[in-house]
């Protein structure tokens, strides 16, 4: 790729670190801009230096935001008894989709994990902990991913809430909508089977 | 994607629209920036700008760079009395991976093509005919995709640079590095039996 000016390399090289870009893609994605520069790589650009300039995380809960406060935390129409936690933005943005909740957030930024040395004040608990007492919080439904780490994390913050009384509750187990018991791994069936519902 | 603030949801938006890349791998590459903003975010807004400040179609050949004569172009040790025909600038950076050649370009920025309008003068193809004449050109090798588009081109430029009197050649056409009979289609085998050489 010794054609391509040093800048346009350095950006290919920048944009093929983008998590399900290679080194491939990334040179297709900038010929793709440099071609289309008024509709595509101007307005990207602008775009980027705004997001840039503004994003920072909420601080209360972690979200990602262009003000000191999240427009959820800043929403005066959420509930305010009931906290869901998340392991990350992505997860937060993902319950929004799929709506239903109304409550606020707590987002812990990853999952506790001894090798990455990665432990409860990283992850916000003992905020989470204060929050829990300081607002007054009826229910706490922790949303965390289905594996191992997000579990120990579960497990963890429902031991560090304990004393506070409020009540912990977790997402569902079960089959997915639309999906198929064949193809279903044995895990979710085993899961589904013990929490099955009378219809 | 209701939560993420109008900035965000703007630059995932543009995101989506690069090749590769649709909502929702355009959503984590954003997120991922915002993670890491001092290692990928801030770099890439900075590059961006830079080629989107400095990058231009070299006036001769039509390569990308960032000045008026691509490097290409400008390089005194490259061979003047062979041109290399290609689509786009993709192709002449593939060319130039490739290696071998060591000769200048001439980049068509596309194929003929009635249905979308784009005839010989949007192509650069009279500019061609001119360089041939001006440069005093000895071959001209046409590098344009296999394809029914590339080819109809490939013809159209041969029959107009016939006047010139100069060499036209094409890439050979053949059993790719490393292609297995069994995998191949019929118009490659056929081709690359038509142009069997002498061991």
């Amino acid at each position: 790729m010794s054609t391509a000016p040093g800048e346009i390399e350095a950006l290919i090289a920048l944009m093929a670190r983008l998590p399900g870009l290679g080194p491939r893609s990334a040179r297709r994605a900038v010929l793709h801009m440099l071609k289309k520069r008024a509709v595509v790589m101007d307005p990207l650009v602008q775009a980027l230096s705004r997001v840039a300039a503004s994003a920072r995380e909420c601080r209360v809960c972690g979200n990602i935001s262009d003000h000191d406060l999240c427009p959820i935390c800043a929403d005066q129409a959420r509930a305010t008894g009931i906290l869901c936690v998340v392991e990350d933005v992505s997860d937060l943005w993902a319950m929004e989709r799929a709506g239903g909740f109304r409550g606020r957030y707590h987002v812990l930024g990853g999952t506790l994990s001894a090798l990455e040395s990665i432990g409860p004040e990283v992850l916000r608990i003992p905020v989470l902990v204060e929050r829990v007492r300081d607002e007054g919080l009826r229910e706490v439904i922790l949303a965390l991913n289905a594996t191992v780490e997000g579990q120990t994390t579960a497990h963890y913050i429902a031991d560090s809430l304990a004393p506070t009384g409020v009540a912990v509750s977790a997402l569902a187990r079960g089959v997915p909508m639309g999906g198929e018991l064949d193809y279903l791994d044995e895990g979710t069936i085993a899961a589904a089977l013990a929490a099955r519902q009378q219809l």
